[in-house]
């Protein structure tokens, strides 16, 4: 998992907010989650990600695309699609996405 | 840290993601953390709140409402610039955030 922050970018742009609660079989979780972090960051107009998780808690994960077709491109892939899948079935209690367009940012860092 | 899910709004809506790192310093963090959720549901237009921090990393935080009357209605409340005023001066070594309108949602509930 990351720790990089996402800064600095140039709205408008696109938010996908993905929360999810873990159901505890975790078996391939992480891997897939690599694995996913490799295939997004290929996707052009990807622009970065952020993720964090409470131990035993909520999971926030945020994925920062240019435009809605760099959202869709993500979506058509099919390894996303397996991963999505099995999420349902194996590694999810229940999850929220909210898809949204990004009008304005803000950054902080200390001098 | 609220692990409740924020689920079924009806878009549009707003979402204000607020990525951070912490520096350490966090006399007060958790007291103040505390009566701002207090203060944030007092707000008209106030839809919801997620919050996760994966530990020694990233925190994010999302704060879902109505619109931006709602979002600037927070903004102004002086207890919570006092508290932001502190975020910067104590709290965090760095933080982003992002201002957004959800255009569509999801879920996924375990049956």
């Amino acid at each position: 998992m990351s720790i990089e922050l996402v800064a600095g970018l140039e709205p408008p742009y696109c938010a996908v907010v993905f929360t999810s609660i873990e159901t505890g079989e975790l078996e391939g979780y992480a891997e897939t989650g690599e694995r996913m972090e490799e295939l997004v960051r290929e996707v052009p107009g990807f622009l970065g990600y952020e993720s964090a998780r409470t131990p035993g808690g909520l999971g926030i994960s945020v994925g920062y695309f240019r435009d809605e077709e760099a959202i869709s491109a993500w979506q058509r892939n099919m390894e996303h699609q397996t991963a999505q899948r099995r999420g349902r079935a194996e590694w999810y209690e229940r999850y929220s996405i909210h898809v949204a367009k990004v009008e304005r940012s803000y950054g902080f860092e200390r001098g």
